[in-house]
């Protein structure tokens, strides 16, 4: 090791009088006093280095010419540090130059490391290994390598084999849209990329491999939305001879050796379970943040008979009507204010209005009063429990759009009014999910999860009867702190339930021969029972690491376009290529 | 765990008397003496149990719906073993059943999972899932996981960060052919898969991650050859502030933490060194097998002035005479077998002809023996070292025909003879690989490695005169066995230099720009002296588990063609997911 003999992060008082060769990049450099201090940093810490024209008047001169993150090797020797830096584990000592090697200088950057100002994301994208010297985002990355072998190693421990499947694999018929790989060697025909190893772990448990894992690439050509990236990073999980309980359990395990690796908080570890649709009914949404209250009430039954056409209307014809409160906010929420928040509910989730109830310790003060009698008002406040400065928010519509608008509002609420416990970790398994989901596009069923989940045994007359709204599977989501971070099912094993299944999706025998053949193939010879989950790792890490955006936990993320700025990907190809892959590109560029 | 209370490889004497209750596949079914026996498998073992008709008539008569490879579980009392088997872990036991499920019958297999037959290649690939099940196939997997994790723990001792980078990125320049991913939110444009994560990796040294690591997917789209794989695995390293010496240091200690948790085999970790032009001169190859010797030895001066005209022919215009001996085969070869050896060079490496001479307790029998005086025959046997018994095949011609067909020629010597020790394990640096390699089909200098590797410091001045053969570079190929699992190079940090390589290749300033713009301004902002290298992960494992065929140590691979013949990918698109992508397939399928 030429190049040091100890990294940046590692001097101590104990060093002093040592000669010592460092290196690493020009943090800061400044002149002071006639000597000129440098901060010298590499991926363990900082160290001061200085020159003195007093002890070597060239090697000052030389120094001069360093710009800030440069790279350069000195030897010197560590002294007691005139003035003490106790926020710096190096603070007791400085280093006095006494040979230097500029390794590289550095040019005009495109903008400050250390600095603080407001980068715009496409500046930090396009200089994304400049943007990796923050602190912040090398500490990303390091947690990201703390997170993946916390990983590695309890899947180890456990007996779960690391076994990796096909990038260049085959279309997954009912998932998402697919990115293509043309294939030169097999004329006219395409590869795709996988949007999950699903088929592949299944498989491997029909292999024999009982308990299989992989921290895998997957992909999905999605429209792009905010937070979207079209490459992810998955931990998939599968374990064969298991049940519900025994896949939870040992996930359990995982999630709290993960979380202490990751961060030195504090988090709930009792992992709380809620049943799907007791998660929709309380919170109105199947990934609920339990860190606040403010949960969905139920007025349906007590607007059926009331004389506010809006509510009773809605009431008597299989819709919703229901309530958040928003507690100690009637006297900060003008109309104006409450206008906004209807809005809110209007513009993303379809609502045709929301209502409200301010209480006030002289009684209620509403648009909506009026229609009311006072019996039905004590009704309300009694159901909704709200008291004197809260408001009472109630919107009825088809219970999708009040379910995704309250479950929304609630989520707002909690954030405006600042309920939110930041520090706290909630750990919360969603389980019982519905099978099938009514598409209103396609009117038809489908499957909610993937139509390998299977059925609760309690659930199976349901089934065979078709009353496919009753049927719940053995499925399970884990929640933290309001964000889906995996979710996974007990797959079907046996083929005739997964023929029924696909009866009851409305697909032939040929249909789903055609779609899933080889798969359906492999479970006549000899299918164990099973079931696993995914994880979304970067989701994961975003919420551990309370960062804000997706592309802070990713080392080269996209932009929502799905452009990395630093390569200028995806770019122009040659004829040439195309012409190889027997493909002719019909995009005409506009001028 | 309803499923289990041990597994198959677990019951010992111990157990006896228990009520154990176990899953898993029937490996064997057999009825002897009014019994049913039953090999039961799951991944850790096997364990017999026993259905008795005496015991319970009903669960025999159910037993025997029971198909071999059907998934079962049992519940039943340990007892001892009636004819114990010393080679199984639980021949001291085998268990009564007193309950069954037969979890998953199974059809008539495609073949026997336990069955030594000649399976064809074809017929396992596409059943892969159950060729998985196979003894051999399951260690393999446990292999592959087993080194995955030792090269994880090695790396993160030694404090490499794995970072992941992008799978849709950009095309690679001056590469082998990349896969196409044609975009459709960036339309006409196309992502690459990458052929190795190189400029990501350096551009994280500039980052400052200092150690990186990653096993990555690795892509190219090559005339697809015997054990090649479209995709294939990749542990990637980069570190900075290096020299050579500090990368094989680290390097010599993952190799064998990596080849002692694979194999229980011995190796001889005394990693020796060999330059390439050593290499070439004494095995004709950059990754020989040093387990045997039959080196080749230098005839070309002494060929000058003789009488065979085609010898000093080519010996006096730049042309190479080696010879190699095979030992003790005088009385096997005969003159057919001999044919044989020059037809194997002829074909295979363009060689014009190849040379022989026995030597005998009498003297040599060659037909080119008249062309040579005796003092010059008695030069030939002095370098060669041949003595009675043995054959000396020489080979005349360019050195590149000579180094390739008298390297491959001693491979085949070796294994045709038997010298090679297949118990044992040799590891080897070739290092100092030439900078610059003359493109015949080009006519030009094309970088041997990449022309990001950095040059010999007393090579420097060979470089700057433009000496271009002269010029080496800090390179390093691991060879195992005589094969290369692993190779890299200390990298140009220096942008003056890095623009003279581009200049020697020919690049003028603005087409470097072209093909490596935002890698070449990377370099400006402080970039440190780097360098790493990269291992063929599936080799290297192929390698030591000594297995013929790469495809039997990947999960799921491919067949030459490039196709998966489990899923059948690749595969026909509709009309519609091209157009999505702007694109129109020109394929015309021959009926």
């Amino acid at each position: 090791m030429i190049y040091r003999t100890h990294n940046l992060g590692e001097l101590r008082k104990e060093d002093i009088t040592k000669k010592v060769t460092l290196s690493g990049w020009v943090a800061t450099k400044r002149d002071l006093g006639g000597l000129t201090f440098i901060d010298l940093r590499d991926r363990e810490g900082v160290t001061q280095i200085i020159f003195n024209p007093e002890e070597n008047a060239d090697l000052a001169e030389k120094s001069q010419k360093i710009r800030t993150e440069a790279v350069i090797k000195i030897t010197g020797e560590v002294r007691e540090r005139y003035s003490k830096n106790p926020n710096m584990p190096t603070g007791d000592i400085e280093v006095f130059v006494e040979e230097l090697e500029i390794l590289n200088n550095c040019d005009v950057l495109p903008f400050q490391i250390s600095g603080e100002e407001n980068l715009s994301e496409n500046m930090r994208l396009k200089y994304r290994y400049l943007d990796l010297r923050k602190p912040k985002m090398t500490r990303n990355l390091k947690m990201r390598h703390k997170m993946l072998m916390a990983i590695r190693n309890y899947m180890d421990e456990k007996g779960f084999l690391d076994v990796d499947t096909p990038i260049l694999t085959k279309s997954t018929p009912e998932g998402a849209r697919d990115f293509l790989v043309p294939s030169r060697t097999n004329e006219g025909d395409f590869y795709a990329l996988p949007q999950s190893p699903q088929l592949f772990k299944q498989l491997l448990m029909i292999s024999g491999v009982e308990r299989y894992y992989q921290i895998a690439k997957c992909f999905r050509d999605e429209d792009l939305r905010a937070d979207r990236q079209p490459e992810f990073t998955q931990l998939d999980i599968e374990m064969s001879f298991v049940e519900m309980e025994d896949v939870i359990n040992e996930i359990e395990g995982l999630a709290k050796r993960v979380f202490q690796s990751v961060t030195e908080e504090a988090a709930d570890y009792e992992f709380q379970r809620m049943e799907y649709a007791e998660a929709m009914e309380r919170f109105g949404s199947d990934k609920p943040d339990i860190r606040f209250g403010v949960e969905l009430k139920e007025l349906t039954d007590i607007m059926k008979n009331c004389g506010f056409k809006a509510f009773s209307g809605v009431a008597n014809s299989g819709g919703l009507v229901k309530a958040v409160v928003a507690p100690g906010s009637a006297e900060n929420f003008s109309r104006k204010v409450l206008g906004e928040y209807e809005d809110y509910v209007k513009t993303y989730f379809g609502a045709k209005g929301l209502a409200w109830i301010k209480v006030t310790e002289e009684g209620v003060n509403s648009p909506i009063a009026k229609f009311f009698s006072e019996e039905e008002i004590a009704t309300i406040l009694a159901r909704t429990g709200a008291v004197a400065g809260d408001v009472i928010m109630i919107l009825a519509d088809r219970a999708k759009v009040v379910y995704d608008g309250l479950g929304a509002l609630r989520l707002k609420l909690g954030k405006d009014l600042d309920l939110i416990n930041n520090d706290e970790y909630k750990f919360l398994w969603i389980v019982d999910f519905p099978m099938f989901e009514w598409s209103e596009e396609e009117e038809r069923y489908k499957a909610q999860h993937h139509p390998f989940t299977s059925i609760k045994a309690e659930d199976m007359d349901a089934f065979m009867t078709g009353e496919m709204d009753k049927v719940r599977t053995n499925s399970y989501d884990l929640v933290l702190n309001g964000a889906e971070i995996g979710g996974g099912s007990i797959r079907i094993h046996n083929p005739e339930v997964q023929a029924k299944v696909f009866e009851r999706l409305g697909l032939s025998e040929e249909e789903a021969r055609e779609k899933f053949g080889f798969f359906i193939d492999a479970f006549k010879y000899g299918a164990p029972p099973h079931g696993g989950l995914a994880f979304g790792i970067d989701r994961w890490l975003m919420v551990m690491l309370k960062e804000s955006s997706i592309r802070d936990v990713i080392p080269f993320p996209k932009t929502n376009k799905g452009q990395c700025l630093m390569t200028e990907a995806p770019s122009k190809v040659e004829d040439g290529q195309l012409e190889e892959l027997y493909l002719k590109s019909t995009y005409i560029p506009v001028k």
